[in-house]
C-alpha cells in the first residue's frame, strides 16, 4: 500500500511538498515521473534513471498487455524484475493508449473493443481486465479505466465519458480492494473541458474512495488557458490529503503551472521524445542542438547541469551526433532532459519548503525565457 | 611516440604478449580494438567503453574528414577532447572507407579522388594530406595511405596496387619523419592473395622504417584458408620487435587463429554491427537474441560475463526490447559483445602468458562450438 503525508503547505500559492510512501521506496512530491512505455525509458538503462534522479517511472499497459503479454510478465514476476527497476512504477489503464493509437473498434458500458495496433488481433479492456493487467504488471500505482474524449467533444460526448468513467471507476475499486496486493488504486477526473462537467466527475468519483487522484483528458490539444482554469477550480476541491496527479502534462512550464495549483505528480513522454530529435532543455531555454550554430561549441548543454551527458560532451559533439545520427546523441540529450526535468523538480520542492516558491519562480523564468532558446517556449 | 616491447613469447605457437607504450597510456597485447566510425563507438560512450576493458580504440579518417572536418577537429584540440576518450586512438589512412564506400573517382600515383558520399563535394586524397588529416585527429597511431583490391584481383591488378602502396608508404614516411606529434606511423603490406606479391611487399615496406606493420587487403571477401595461409607465411618474416596489426579482422575465431600465428593488434566493426541485429557471443556460440525461445529466458546472454548488461538483464527482456526496436536493447548487445571480445582478448593473454595457449583454445572451442550457437560458427 503507499501513504501520503503533507510536509509542507506553502504560502504564496496552492502548492504543497509531501512524501508518499510505496513499498519500493518513498518518493518526495512534487514529482516528475520517466514514461518507460515498452517497459524501458527510451534509450536509457535503469542505473542511468537513478542516476540523474528518477524515483518513480510510468509504464504503459497497453503495450505491454501486448508484448510482452501477460505470461511472460507473470513468468518473470512483474515488470520490475523484467526490467531491473527497483523502484515504484505506476501503471496507466490502457484505455488511452487505445484511444490515441486509434485502435478502438467500440465502447460500451462493458468496455473498450480495440484491435491490436501490432497484429491486428482483438481484445476487450474492461475495468476488471485493466485491473488483471496492472496487477499482473505489479506497479506500486494502478490507475482506474476511463474513456478519453477528443478536443473538442460536444457537452454530450463528454457527458456520456464521464459518467462512463465513473461507473468504470466504481468497477475498478469493486475489483481492486485498498490494499489488494499493497497496490494503490488512482481515480481520474474527467470531463473534457466543460468545468460542471469536471465538478461532477469530482463529486462522483471521490465517494467511491481512491488512495490518489488523478486529473485525466487534459493536454490532449486544449489551449493552455483551459487547462489552468480547470486546474483552478478543480485541484483546491480534491481533498488535500490525497495525491494529485496530472496525467500526460510535464514542460518546464507545466511544472510550474501545476505545482503552483496543487499538483503532486506528472508525467510526460515529451522531455525524452523531443531529446530524440535533439531538442534539449537548458536553463536559458530550449535549443536545437543540431543548429549549425553549436558546430564548434565547446561548451556542455546546460554548464549548471550535472548530468553525465553535461559532464562529459560539448554541444558541438552532441551535434556531430546527431548529424551522424548517432544513437549516442539521442541517449545523452534523453537523460540530460529528464535530469533538467528531474533537477527543476527538486529546486521547485525546495523552493517550496523554504516558502520562496514564486522568487524561484521569477529567477527562473527571467533565465529560460530571456536567452538562447529558438522554439517557441514551452 | 609509442614503444613496443615484447613480454613472453609463447613456446606453443607464434604467439606472443607484449606491452605497447603510447603517450596516453600502456596497452597490453594482443588486444582488440572497438571501431568507433564517426568518433562514437556505435551506441557507446566512453565511461561505457571503458568499463568493458578497452584500452585502444579506431576511428576514421574518411568520415571525420568530412564530418565533423579539420577546422572543427582542430578547434576542439583532437579528437579526443571532442569525444571525451582520453585513451590511445588509432586512425586508418581514409584510403579503405573510400574505397568500401564506392566513392572513388579515380586513383593516380598522386592519389585518391573521390566524392563525398555526404554532398557529392570532391575531394583528393593524397598520402600526404592523409598524414595531415591523422596529424588533426590526433591519434596515436596512424596508418600509411594505400591502395586496397578488391576480391579477387588478378594479378596485375594486385601489384600495380601493391607498387603504389609502397611509392605512398615512402611519401607518408617523408612526410611523417619518426616522432612527429609523438604520433607513430604503421605501414601496410598488400598483395591480396598473391603470396609473392605479399613477400615482396614486405620487402619494400619494411626499409622505409616503420613503427609497426599492419596487414591490410585481407577479410575483404577471399576464403579463410587463403588469409590462412598469407599470415602462415608473412608474418613470421615481419621483425618481431614491431608490432603487428591485422586490419579489419576479429570474430572470436579470428582472434585466436591471428594470435596463434604472431599478431598483435585487431579491430573489426563484426562486434558492435551484429549486436545491432540482435547477434551476441556467448561461451556457447553465438546467438540470435531476437529468437521466440528466448521469449521466456530470465538467464544473462553470458553467465560468466562481468558486463553491465549481463550483471543487469535477462535474455527475455533484451529480446523484449529488440522486438520493440528499443535502442537499449542494441546498447545492450554492443556492450556485451564488446565485453565479450576484449575479455576473450585478455584470457587468451593470460593463457600465452602462462604457456596454456592450446589448452585454453581447445577448452575454449568445445564449449564455443558445441551447444546453443545457432549460426553459421564465426
Amino acid at each position: 500500500m503507499i501513504s501520503f503525508s503533507i510536509e509542507k503547505n506553502s504560502s504564496e500559492c496552492s502548492g504543497r511538498t509531501g512524501v508518499l510512501r510505496t513499498r519500493r521506496g518513498e518518493i518526495q512530491t512534487p514529482i516528475f515521473m520517466p514514461v518507460g512505455t515498452h517497459g524501458v525509458v527510451k534509450t536509457l538503462s535503469p542505473k542511468e534513471l537513478s542516476d540523474v534522479g528518477a524515483r518513480i517511472i510510468l509504464a504503459n499497459t497497453y503495450h505491454l498487455f501486448l508484448r510482452p503479454g501477460l505470461s511472460t510478465l507473470d513468468h518473470f514476476g512483474g515488470l520490475h524484475r523484467m526490467m531491473s527497476w527497483n523502484g515504484p512504477i505506476l501503471t496507466d489503464s490502457g484505455g488511452f493508449q487505445a484511444f490515441s493509437l486509434k485502435a478502438i473498434n467500440s465502447i460500451s458500458d462493458s468496455g473498450i473493443k480495440f484491435v491490436s495496433h501490432l497484429d491486428g488481433s482483438s481484445y476487450e479492456l474492461t475495468p476488471e481486465e485493466s485491473m488483471r493487467i496492472q496487477r499482473t504488471i505489479g506497479s506500486e500505482i494502478i490507475m482506474c479505466l476511463d474513456e478519453c474524449t477528443d478536443y473538442p467533444a460536444t457537452e454530450e460526448e463528454a457527458r456520456t465519458a464521464m459518467l462512463r468513467s465513473v461507473n468504470w471507476a466504481q468497477r475498478c475499486r469493486n475489483d481492486h480492494p485498498p490494499n489488494r496486493n499493497e497496490q494503490a488504486l488512482f481515480g481520474i477526473i474527467q470531463g473534457s473541458t466543460n468545468l460542471n462537467l469536471r465538478f461532477e466527475s469530482l463529486e462522483r468519483t471521490l465517494p467511491i474512495g481512491f488512495e490518489g487522484l488523478a486529473i485525466g483528458g487534459l493536454s490532449v490539444g486544449e489551449p493552455k488557458e483551459e487547462m489552468i482554469e480547470i486546474l483552478d477550480q478543480i485541484v483546491e476541491k480534491i481533498p488535500s490529503h490525497l495525491p494529485r496527479y496530472l496525467m500526460g502534462v510535464g514542460t518546464p512550464k507545466d511544472l510550474f503551472m501545476g505545482i503552483e495549483r496543487g499538483i503532486d505528480m506528472f508525467d510526460c513522454v515529451m522531455p525524452t521524445r523531443i531529446a530524440r530529435h535533439g531538442s534539449v532543455y537548458t536553463q536559458r531555454g530550449r535549443i536545437d542542438i543540431t543548429a549549425s550554430r553549436f558546430k564548434n561549441c565547446t561548451e556542455p548543454l546546460d554548464s549548471k547541469c550535472f548530468c553525465y551527458a553535461c559532464q562529459t560532451f560539448s554541444r558541438g559533439y552532441l551535434r556531430h551526433l546527431f548529424q551522424n545520427k548517432e544513437m549516442l546523441g539521442m541517449r545523452m540529450a534523453s537523460l540530460h532532459n529528464l535530469a533538467f526535468m528531474l533537477n527543476l523538480t527538486n529546486r521547485i520542492r525546495k523552493a517550496l519548503n523554504e516558502g520562496k516558491f514564486l522568487g524561484f519562480k521569477k529567477d527562473f523564468f527571467e533565465e529560460y525565457d530571456s536567452k538562447e532558446g529558438v522554439y517557441a517556449r514551452s
